[in-house]
């Protein structure tokens, strides 16, 4: 793989080699890694982990993690190798299958299991073989929520980021096998649709459905062309690293 | 059924009549009623109709519709036909079952069908017969949305009022019999989790599923005593009637 950018994420203190061309993770990746709500000591395993930035986001703010990552394109999963011992943090990155993960993935159990799962269906032209596999949806959306529940012990966590329209398939795949389910709605703007969802549940669990108050991203009523005009607490969360976890919390 | 309370609605715009104690219609009537996108000329079908506060709020704001609603207690079945007798609606109230609608009804097709049924789970003690029978879950969730489906021509629409914590039963059941699936979430207050979903779909339809911005019913922080604080946009609803129909037309 070569032609890559190296890339800062929460403001530079992370540096995460990516192809210029394909699949690039940004915001969502970090949203993704502020959700997961493990402490030091716990195993978290990413499926479909890319160039690593989500797994690399969450061992940056949680010390002593076991971070393990699978990822079915090599070249993205030799890329994670490198981006994670650049930034000094243990990563495991596996090469495989979502659908189909190695033995080696299926002996092990883990607390926490975060995926951002391609956003668009298979079929969608894209000019790069590698963006084209990261973000078409050729192991279905289910499929990847299959896999993380199996990888999870009972009472583990598994969280999810994916576009809100998908919130349907989500539910179901979660279906009995996962409660406690929170959804956090993510919008662009304040009183716009939301267009991504985070979605926490909780393998074996029974309690009720939340959906949280609608996170936003941007300040501006509309695109305010290059100017930043991050919320008070997106910019936590992209540039300080800020967990979104106390969202998630319970409170009654 | 005696020992009735003649409530206003809609600043007083209505006048219905229900019993003190036992199941009583309130904001989720006006908010259900506010969100249904009907016109003039239409048949809208409500389920559970209660004493007729989600109807009779319709039939005000859109005169000319053909309004006709099932309720399964005769006696709330004949306060809704009083109801709409009294404040100049006409409205058809037919008394059954939801699971077993009478053949009278199961002959008809209508454009719309709302519904804001039961909220608690059957075996809930309640102290009155009434009232356990509305509020109780003895016909399953998806049961009544399999029969408004039912009831709804192609390309008809269903809204429902519900908890949130229900939204995957919601989900599940219009599976892939209904689309372009909208949910509005209603929040006591902002940035507290959602109480309510307004969902709505039509029948037949392949659209994206939308999370919509978060509706807000309270201006305080906190429970403000028996100040009045609703919302501006609340306050329109529910005191002048306003439709939430703009919320779920589609903007891109």
């Amino acid at each position: 793989m070569s032609d890559l950018s190296c890339d800062g994420f929460l403001n530079g203190r992370l540096r995460v080699a990516q192809p210029r061309r394909g699949f690039r993770s940004g915001a969502d990746a970090v949203m993704l890694a502020a959700a997961c709500p493990t402490v030091a000591g716990q195993a978290v395993l990413e499926l479909g982990c890319g160039a690593g930035v989500a797994s690399l986001c969450l061992g940056w703010r949680v010390p002593g993690l076991r971070l393990a990552g699978l990822e079915w394109q090599a070249d993205y999963a030799d890329l994670a190798r490198r981006n994670a011992a650049a930034n000094g943090i243990a990563m495991e990155v596996l090469t495989g299958d979502v659908a189909r993960p190695p033995a080696e993935l299926r002996a092990q159990v883990f607390d926490h299991v975060i995926a951002n799962p391609p956003y668009f269906l298979g079929g969608t032209a894209a000019p790069d073989g590698g963006r084209a596999m990261a973000r078409r949806e050729d192991t279905p959306l289910a499929a990847w929520i299959d896999a993380g529940l199996r990888r999870l012990r009972p009472g583990g966590v598994v969280t999810l980021i994916q576009r809100a329209d998908r919130l349907d398939v989500i539910l179901a795949a979660l279906g009995a096998r996962a409660g406690s389910v929170a959804i956090l709605p993510v919008a662009g703007r304040a009183g716009r649709d939301a267009g991504r969802v985070i979605v926490q549940a909780t393998k074996g669990a029974r309690g009720p459905l939340r959906l949280l108050a609608t996170f936003v991203m941007h300040r501006e009523p509309a695109h305010a062309g290059d100017r930043e005009d991050l919320t008070e607490a997106a910019a936590a969360v992209l540039r300080n690293g800020s967990p979104l976890v106390p969202l998630f919390a319970k409170v009654s």
